[in-house]
């Protein structure tokens, strides 16, 4: 018996976040929580106006807000390597791009700026961004390249090699750069909730991580499940799943501190503080 | 690997639909079903408008457009005798209320008609009624009587006594003037998506009648989880759940024949045909 309400929780609909909602729903926990599912970027917003409790955010979009959020440990989506669905798509090879234009999809915050980083930092090559919707055919007819993510970037990188385009995936790219994984999205709490309700939000953190534990044990059967509905074999979504590293430990901090410190220099956040992110202690 | 989408199903927020939504996540069945949770108005107007597949809605509204929707069976949320949460609250008794002035909480729709049926037919008590919020105190002040469903009853259920109030049980008066039990929400389909995919509308009819199974095993585990954030404690809530009829077999269709016949007498819907309701055929 209780006056407390069930914490407002997001959830990315992509499909690199089913693997979470598989665990989320296996284990039972969607009862304790009041899940709202919907896109990265309305998720971010609704985080950043106080209308959710605790969701996913792009890491970007984080670090623009880094002190009004707190981190939860042990979950994020990112790569230690290829990420498969984060990626570049370009019929010429990027180094022979200087003077062109890069079409960079709405639906991006983290790997549009990721891409920008790798374009013109590590490859020397300038060009002229543009922001369009995230449809590869119309991006490449206005640009020298297209940068996606998620469902489209995934058939991207099945159907595109097929064109004769060339897919430069982001989550490999940035491993051969720095040698570390790269964070896409992170779990954030909002700060005054986390101070209010730590119980709750120590709660929902052993949901997600009991979660992951559960979806790795039953990663064939989830594949299977949401190839039913998706333009995916089971097969390439167990791959797929497999290649996505949902955990946050000290190895993806060092890689989210090197992305910080790179976005920052760019002007594109505020730099992060020595000692954070700030983390919460379950 | 699919190009079809997931059927979009409508799930009501009230306490009583809760051990059906507990049954949908611990079976894992949410993974092949876009849910849609909303009150009982939005969803009735989202399936009537074609903007959900597959929901829960109230006994009037079916029979108000049985032409464009078939029933699955097995599933509905009724009582066979007391069902708690559709409520008439009233300091004095119904049969001295001759001239007074009845007030129907806007949230409700079968409870309201069948309220209007026992006071004008049952207890030929005539009353003038007026729709308002469903709010208990506020609607005693402009009225002799105030009718309400779901959480706002049960509430009532328990404290209204301690005020002096009485509280008339619905499911338990339609049981004591009909012999039957009382079918306050069907689940229904769009009849042209029932003959679209038939397969689909069979899978979540499983889902749903395995759900309730496995809910009526897990009843007081279910119970003890929402009572952490719900004003009742676990064995009042286990108490209501089990005093709900969550089936739909010979003896509730006889119920809902019943009260159609009624309801069309009074001119508030249509007359089913002789051999309705149509039913989904699993």
């Amino acid at each position: 018996m209780s006056d407390l309400r069930r914490p407002r929780v997001g959830h990315i609909e992509f499909l690199n976040c089913m693997p979470i909602y598989w665990g989320l729903m296996r284990s039972g926990a969607l009862i304790d929580v009041e899940l709202t599912r919907d896109t990265p970027v309305a998720l971010n917003d609704a985080l950043v106006a106080g209308e959710l409790d605790i969701a996913p955010i792009s890491l970007v979009e984080y670090l623009r807000h880094a002190d009004d959020l707190v981190l939860l440990p042990d979950v994020a989506v990112g790569s230690d390597g290829p990420v498969l669905s984060v990626n570049i798509v370009h019929p010429r090879p990027l180094s022979d791009m200087d003077g062109g234009r890069v079409a960079l999809g709405s639906s991006s915050r983290t790997g549009v700026l990721l891409a920008q980083m790798l374009i013109s930092e590590r490859l020397g090559v300038d060009v002229e961004y543009v922001r369009t919707e995230p449809d590869v055919p119309r991006m490449l007819r206005n640009a020298d390249a297209a940068v996606v993510i998620g469902d489209v970037a995934l058939r991207a990188k099945y159907e595109a090699p097929k064109q004769g385009l060339t897919v430069t995936d982001l989550g490999t790219a940035w491993r051969d750069w720095t040698g570390l994984p790269m964070v896409f999205a992170v779990w954030a709490v909002r700060r005054e909730y986390a101070e209010r309700h730590p119980g709750v939000v120590k709660d929902v953190h052993q949901a997600f991580t009991r979660s992951l534990a559960l979806c790795r044990d039953e990663l064939d059967e989830a594949a299977a499940a949401a190839s039913r509905w998706e333009p995916f074999d089971a097969a390439t979504l167990a791959g797929y799943f497999r290649a996505l590293d949902f955990s946050l430990g000290e190895r993806q901090l060092t890689g989210l501190r090197a992305f910080a410190a790179k976005a920052a220099e760019r002007g594109e956040v505020p730099p992060l503080p020595a000692d954070g992110p700030l983390l919460f202690q379950p």
